[in-house]
Protein backbone atom coordinates (compact mmCIF):
# COMPACT_ATOMS: atom_id res chain seq x y z
CA UNK A 1 0.00 0.00 0.00
CA UNK A 2 1.48 3.43 -0.90
CA UNK A 3 0.48 5.70 2.47
CA UNK A 4 0.93 8.91 0.00
CA UNK A 5 -2.03 8.20 -1.60
CA UNK A 6 -3.75 8.25 1.49
CA UNK A 7 -2.63 11.36 2.49
CA UNK A 8 -4.06 14.74 1.32
CA UNK A 9 -2.33 17.59 0.13
CA UNK A 10 -4.60 20.85 0.97
CA UNK A 11 -2.66 23.74 -0.94
CA UNK A 12 -1.83 27.03 0.83
CA UNK A 13 -3.52 26.14 4.35
CA UNK A 14 -2.67 27.52 7.37
CA UNK A 15 -0.59 30.26 4.89
CA UNK A 16 -0.47 31.28 1.15
CA UNK A 17 2.38 29.09 0.27
CA UNK A 18 2.45 25.80 1.77
CA UNK A 19 1.47 22.45 1.06
CA UNK A 20 -0.47 21.19 4.01
CA UNK A 21 -0.20 17.36 4.63
CA UNK A 22 -3.88 15.88 6.07
CA UNK A 23 -3.72 12.85 8.28
CA UNK A 24 -7.15 13.06 8.34
CA UNK A 25 -8.03 11.20 5.16
CA UNK A 26 -5.64 8.45 6.10
CA UNK A 27 -7.03 7.96 9.68
CA UNK A 28 -10.61 7.64 8.02
CA UNK A 29 -9.22 4.75 6.05
CA UNK A 30 -8.82 1.93 8.32
CA UNK A 31 -7.16 -0.26 5.94
CA UNK A 32 -4.14 3.01 5.91
CA UNK A 33 -4.99 3.29 9.68
CA UNK A 34 -3.60 -0.48 10.00
CA UNK A 35 -0.67 -0.22 7.48
CA UNK A 36 0.66 2.27 9.06
CA UNK A 37 0.38 0.99 12.67
CA UNK A 38 1.79 -2.10 11.26
CA UNK A 39 4.94 -0.72 9.74
CA UNK A 40 5.39 1.49 13.06
CA UNK A 41 5.30 -2.02 14.95
CA UNK A 42 8.03 -3.57 12.35
CA UNK A 43 10.12 -0.60 12.53
CA UNK A 44 10.77 -1.08 16.24
CA UNK A 45 10.69 -4.89 16.09
CA UNK A 46 13.01 -6.77 18.45
CA UNK A 47 14.14 -3.41 20.78
CA UNK A 48 13.65 -3.26 24.25
CA UNK A 49 11.35 -1.13 24.98
CA UNK A 50 9.69 0.81 28.29
CA UNK A 51 7.26 3.85 27.38
CA UNK A 52 5.94 5.15 24.27
CA UNK A 53 5.78 9.02 24.17
CA UNK A 54 3.40 11.12 22.17
CA UNK A 55 3.43 14.85 21.09
CA UNK A 56 0.45 16.59 21.29
CA UNK A 57 -2.12 16.37 19.88
CA UNK A 58 -1.86 14.87 16.62
CA UNK A 59 0.73 12.70 18.10
CA UNK A 60 -1.76 11.23 20.84
CA UNK A 61 -3.44 9.53 17.57
CA UNK A 62 -0.89 7.27 16.56
CA UNK A 63 0.98 7.19 19.39
CA UNK A 64 -2.01 5.67 21.81
CA UNK A 65 -2.74 2.93 18.91
CA UNK A 66 1.08 2.15 19.06
CA UNK A 67 1.51 1.86 23.52
CA UNK A 68 -1.75 -0.97 22.85
CA UNK A 69 0.04 -2.59 19.64
CA UNK A 70 3.38 -2.95 21.95
CA UNK A 71 1.43 -3.03 25.09
CA UNK A 72 3.57 -0.27 26.76
CA UNK A 73 2.78 2.80 28.70
CA UNK A 74 1.80 5.67 27.26
CA UNK A 75 3.42 8.79 27.88
CA UNK A 76 1.84 12.54 26.66
CA UNK A 77 3.62 15.10 26.11
CA UNK A 78 1.84 18.46 26.12
CA UNK A 79 1.53 21.90 24.97
CA UNK A 80 1.91 23.97 28.78
CA UNK A 81 -0.96 24.24 31.25
CA UNK A 82 -2.70 21.04 29.83
CA UNK A 83 -1.45 18.68 32.54
CA UNK A 84 -2.38 18.57 36.24
CA UNK A 85 0.51 17.14 38.46
CA UNK A 86 4.26 18.34 38.79
CA UNK A 87 6.15 18.73 35.35
CA UNK A 88 8.96 19.80 33.77
CA UNK A 89 8.79 21.96 30.43
CA UNK A 90 11.35 22.70 27.61
CA UNK A 91 11.31 25.79 24.92
CA UNK A 92 11.29 25.51 21.81
CA UNK A 93 11.27 28.39 18.64
CA UNK A 94 8.74 29.67 16.43
CA UNK A 95 8.71 31.56 13.64
CA UNK A 96 8.31 34.46 15.79
CA UNK A 97 9.12 34.05 19.65
CA UNK A 98 8.85 30.56 21.47
CA UNK A 99 6.67 28.14 23.11
CA UNK A 100 7.01 25.66 25.49
CA UNK A 101 5.53 21.29 25.87
CA UNK A 102 5.66 20.01 28.96
CA UNK A 103 5.86 16.63 30.47
CA UNK A 104 4.57 14.69 34.29
CA UNK A 105 7.79 14.58 36.10
CA UNK A 106 7.16 10.94 37.42
CA UNK A 107 6.39 9.85 33.53
CA UNK A 108 9.33 8.69 32.72
CA UNK A 109 11.86 7.43 35.10
CA UNK A 110 15.67 6.68 34.87
CA UNK A 111 17.47 3.97 32.01
CA UNK A 112 13.42 3.95 30.46
CA UNK A 113 14.04 2.74 26.62
CA UNK A 114 11.81 5.42 24.96
CA UNK A 115 9.72 5.94 21.53
CA UNK A 116 8.95 9.27 20.94
CA UNK A 117 6.11 9.41 18.36
CA UNK A 118 4.13 12.37 15.93
CA UNK A 119 2.60 12.82 13.16
CA UNK A 120 4.23 14.87 10.97
CA UNK A 121 8.42 16.42 11.53
CA UNK A 122 8.70 19.75 9.82
CA UNK A 123 11.42 21.99 11.45
CA UNK A 124 11.69 19.62 14.41
CA UNK A 125 11.59 21.88 16.97
CA UNK A 126 8.76 20.53 19.28
CA UNK A 127 10.26 17.12 18.44
CA UNK A 128 14.09 18.07 20.10
CA UNK A 129 11.73 19.60 22.77
CA UNK A 130 10.16 16.42 23.92
CA UNK A 131 13.21 14.46 23.25
CA UNK A 132 14.80 16.71 25.91
CA UNK A 133 12.39 16.14 28.18
CA UNK A 134 12.52 12.78 28.38
CA UNK A 135 16.47 12.87 28.51
CA UNK A 136 16.17 15.69 31.80
CA UNK A 137 14.61 12.82 32.87
CA UNK A 138 17.15 10.16 32.59
CA UNK A 139 15.25 8.11 29.77
CA UNK A 140 17.18 7.27 26.92
CA UNK A 141 15.41 7.83 23.20
CA UNK A 142 15.29 4.80 20.87
CA UNK A 143 13.87 6.19 18.37
CA UNK A 144 11.48 8.94 17.04
CA UNK A 145 8.77 7.89 14.75
CA UNK A 146 6.46 9.74 12.40
CA UNK A 147 4.43 9.19 9.57
CA UNK A 148 5.64 12.63 7.23
CA UNK A 149 9.13 13.50 7.17
CA UNK A 150 9.16 17.20 5.15
CA UNK A 151 12.70 16.76 4.23
CA UNK A 152 13.25 20.18 2.81
CA UNK A 153 12.67 21.72 6.58
CA UNK A 154 15.10 19.91 8.28
CA UNK A 155 13.98 18.35 10.96
CA UNK A 156 14.84 15.12 10.98
CA UNK A 157 18.39 16.23 10.71
CA UNK A 158 18.31 17.87 14.02
CA UNK A 159 16.98 15.04 15.51
CA UNK A 160 19.46 12.67 13.55
CA UNK A 161 21.23 11.51 17.03
CA UNK A 162 17.40 10.14 18.19
CA UNK A 163 17.26 7.37 15.26
CA UNK A 164 14.21 9.26 13.59
CA UNK A 165 11.77 7.30 10.76
CA UNK A 166 9.29 8.03 8.69
CA UNK A 167 7.08 6.34 6.72
CA UNK A 168 6.48 9.16 3.90
CA UNK A 169 8.11 11.69 2.53
CA UNK A 170 7.02 14.87 1.02
CA UNK A 171 9.74 17.07 -0.59
CA UNK A 172 9.49 20.28 -2.13
CA UNK A 173 7.88 22.12 0.81
CA UNK B 1 -9.83 -4.44 37.06
CA UNK B 2 -11.27 -1.06 39.32
CA UNK B 3 -9.91 1.61 36.67
CA UNK B 4 -10.67 4.39 39.51
CA UNK B 5 -7.70 3.08 41.27
CA UNK B 6 -5.96 4.18 38.07
CA UNK B 7 -7.30 7.49 37.76
CA UNK B 8 -5.26 10.01 40.19
CA UNK B 9 -7.22 12.70 41.52
CA UNK B 10 -5.32 15.90 41.08
CA UNK B 11 -6.85 18.48 43.99
CA UNK B 12 -7.24 22.38 43.13
CA UNK B 13 -6.85 21.81 39.75
CA UNK B 14 -7.06 23.58 37.33
CA UNK B 15 -8.69 25.85 39.69
CA UNK B 16 -8.95 25.75 43.34
CA UNK B 17 -11.82 23.78 44.37
CA UNK B 18 -12.24 21.24 41.58
CA UNK B 19 -11.06 17.61 41.58
CA UNK B 20 -9.50 17.02 38.21
CA UNK B 21 -9.19 13.50 37.58
CA UNK B 22 -6.12 12.84 35.22
CA UNK B 23 -6.48 10.40 32.92
CA UNK B 24 -2.50 10.15 32.66
CA UNK B 25 -2.03 7.76 35.11
CA UNK B 26 -4.20 4.84 33.63
CA UNK B 27 -2.65 5.24 30.18
CA UNK B 28 0.93 4.69 31.94
CA UNK B 29 -0.49 1.67 32.93
CA UNK B 30 -1.01 -0.96 29.57
CA UNK B 31 -3.32 -3.22 31.39
CA UNK B 32 -5.69 -0.44 32.62
CA UNK B 33 -5.40 0.96 29.37
CA UNK B 34 -6.47 -2.32 27.50
CA UNK B 35 -9.10 -2.87 30.05
CA UNK B 36 -10.33 0.20 28.94
CA UNK B 37 -10.27 -1.04 25.32
CA UNK B 38 -11.68 -3.81 26.01
CA UNK B 39 -14.66 -2.67 28.02
CA UNK B 40 -15.29 -0.19 25.23
CA UNK B 41 -15.25 -2.56 22.32
CA UNK B 42 -17.66 -5.28 24.76
CA UNK B 43 -19.94 -2.27 25.31
CA UNK B 44 -20.50 -1.56 21.26
CA UNK B 45 -20.14 -5.56 20.89
CA UNK B 46 -23.20 -6.62 18.09
CA UNK B 47 -23.80 -3.02 16.78
CA UNK B 48 -23.50 -1.76 13.27
CA UNK B 49 -21.28 1.13 13.50
CA UNK B 50 -20.28 3.11 10.28
CA UNK B 51 -17.60 5.60 11.99
CA UNK B 52 -15.63 6.59 15.04
CA UNK B 53 -15.55 10.30 16.33
CA UNK B 54 -12.70 11.24 18.99
CA UNK B 55 -13.07 14.92 20.27
CA UNK B 56 -9.72 17.05 20.43
CA UNK B 57 -7.69 16.04 22.21
CA UNK B 58 -7.74 13.39 25.02
CA UNK B 59 -10.72 11.73 22.56
CA UNK B 60 -7.85 11.19 20.27
CA UNK B 61 -6.47 9.19 22.72
CA UNK B 62 -9.09 6.56 23.14
CA UNK B 63 -11.25 7.39 19.90
CA UNK B 64 -7.83 6.44 17.58
CA UNK B 65 -7.42 3.09 19.76
CA UNK B 66 -11.03 2.25 19.23
CA UNK B 67 -11.59 2.77 15.39
CA UNK B 68 -8.27 0.31 14.93
CA UNK B 69 -9.85 -2.15 17.31
CA UNK B 70 -12.62 -2.17 15.34
CA UNK B 71 -11.24 -1.35 12.02
CA UNK B 72 -13.62 1.39 11.58
CA UNK B 73 -12.70 4.65 10.18
CA UNK B 74 -11.31 7.33 12.80
CA UNK B 75 -12.94 11.14 12.09
CA UNK B 76 -11.36 14.18 14.31
CA UNK B 77 -13.85 16.79 15.78
CA UNK B 78 -11.06 19.58 16.48
CA UNK B 79 -11.42 22.92 17.93
CA UNK B 80 -11.84 26.15 15.96
CA UNK B 81 -9.03 26.42 12.96
CA UNK B 82 -7.24 23.34 13.13
CA UNK B 83 -9.17 21.33 10.44
CA UNK B 84 -7.36 22.33 6.82
CA UNK B 85 -9.97 21.22 4.67
CA UNK B 86 -14.06 22.67 4.21
CA UNK B 87 -15.46 22.48 7.83
CA UNK B 88 -18.80 22.91 9.58
CA UNK B 89 -18.58 24.26 12.66
CA UNK B 90 -21.20 24.38 16.22
CA UNK B 91 -20.68 26.34 18.88
CA UNK B 92 -21.03 25.90 22.76
CA UNK B 93 -21.02 27.70 26.24
CA UNK B 94 -18.31 27.99 27.90
CA UNK B 95 -18.44 29.52 31.85
CA UNK B 96 -17.40 32.72 30.20
CA UNK B 97 -18.40 33.52 26.45
CA UNK B 98 -18.21 30.64 23.82
CA UNK B 99 -16.02 28.66 21.68
CA UNK B 100 -17.16 25.90 18.61
CA UNK B 101 -15.69 22.92 17.39
CA UNK B 102 -15.51 21.67 14.00
CA UNK B 103 -15.32 18.58 11.34
CA UNK B 104 -14.35 18.26 7.85
CA UNK B 105 -17.59 18.28 6.22
CA UNK B 106 -16.62 15.03 3.75
CA UNK B 107 -16.19 13.06 7.08
CA UNK B 108 -19.81 12.29 7.59
CA UNK B 109 -21.84 10.82 4.93
CA UNK B 110 -25.87 10.11 5.25
CA UNK B 111 -26.82 7.65 7.19
CA UNK B 112 -23.41 6.75 9.02
CA UNK B 113 -23.81 5.19 12.41
CA UNK B 114 -21.93 6.55 14.95
CA UNK B 115 -19.92 6.69 18.27
CA UNK B 116 -18.49 9.96 19.32
CA UNK B 117 -15.50 9.12 22.25
CA UNK B 118 -13.97 11.46 24.78
CA UNK B 119 -11.70 10.60 27.96
CA UNK B 120 -14.83 12.42 30.29
CA UNK B 121 -17.84 14.49 30.43
CA UNK B 122 -18.73 16.84 32.70
CA UNK B 123 -21.17 19.79 31.59
CA UNK B 124 -21.22 18.14 28.45
CA UNK B 125 -21.04 20.81 25.89
CA UNK B 126 -18.14 19.95 24.02
CA UNK B 127 -19.81 16.52 23.27
CA UNK B 128 -23.25 17.87 22.47
CA UNK B 129 -21.63 20.08 19.88
CA UNK B 130 -19.99 17.35 18.68
CA UNK B 131 -22.79 15.38 18.13
CA UNK B 132 -24.99 18.39 16.19
CA UNK B 133 -21.92 18.43 13.96
CA UNK B 134 -22.35 14.71 12.76
CA UNK B 135 -26.24 15.32 12.99
CA UNK B 136 -25.90 18.38 10.39
CA UNK B 137 -24.59 15.61 8.25
CA UNK B 138 -26.41 13.11 8.22
CA UNK B 139 -24.98 11.07 10.29
CA UNK B 140 -26.63 9.11 13.28
CA UNK B 141 -25.49 8.74 16.89
CA UNK B 142 -25.42 5.18 18.12
CA UNK B 143 -23.88 5.91 21.36
CA UNK B 144 -21.29 8.58 22.86
CA UNK B 145 -18.82 6.86 24.75
CA UNK B 146 -16.58 7.99 27.99
CA UNK B 147 -13.65 6.84 30.22
CA UNK B 148 -15.22 8.94 32.39
CA UNK B 149 -18.74 10.64 33.80
CA UNK B 150 -18.62 13.40 36.29
CA UNK B 151 -23.00 13.20 37.03
CA UNK B 152 -23.04 15.83 39.01
CA UNK B 153 -22.00 17.96 36.84
CA UNK B 154 -25.09 16.97 34.13
CA UNK B 155 -23.71 16.39 30.87
CA UNK B 156 -24.67 13.03 30.99
CA UNK B 157 -28.25 14.14 31.07
CA UNK B 158 -28.11 16.40 28.65
CA UNK B 159 -26.72 14.23 26.30
CA UNK B 160 -28.82 11.32 27.25
CA UNK B 161 -30.70 10.65 23.92
CA UNK B 162 -27.71 9.91 22.27
CA UNK B 163 -27.31 6.63 24.85
CA UNK B 164 -24.14 7.53 26.83
CA UNK B 165 -22.09 5.38 28.43
CA UNK B 166 -19.16 5.62 30.66
CA UNK B 167 -17.04 2.97 32.23
CA UNK B 168 -16.51 5.12 35.70
CA UNK B 169 -18.26 7.54 37.63
CA UNK B 170 -16.99 10.24 40.31
CA UNK B 171 -19.28 11.87 42.55
CA UNK B 172 -19.43 15.02 44.31
CA UNK B 173 -17.97 17.53 42.02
Amino acid sequence: MDLTQHIRTVPNWPKQGIMFRDITSLLENPDAFAHCMNLFVSKLNGKKLDKIVGIDSRGFIFGAALAQRLHLPFVLVRKKGKLPGETISEEYALEYGTDSVEMHRNSISYGDKVVVVDDLIATGGTCLAACKLVEKLGGEIIHCGFVIDLPDLGGSKKIAEYNPFFLVEFEGE
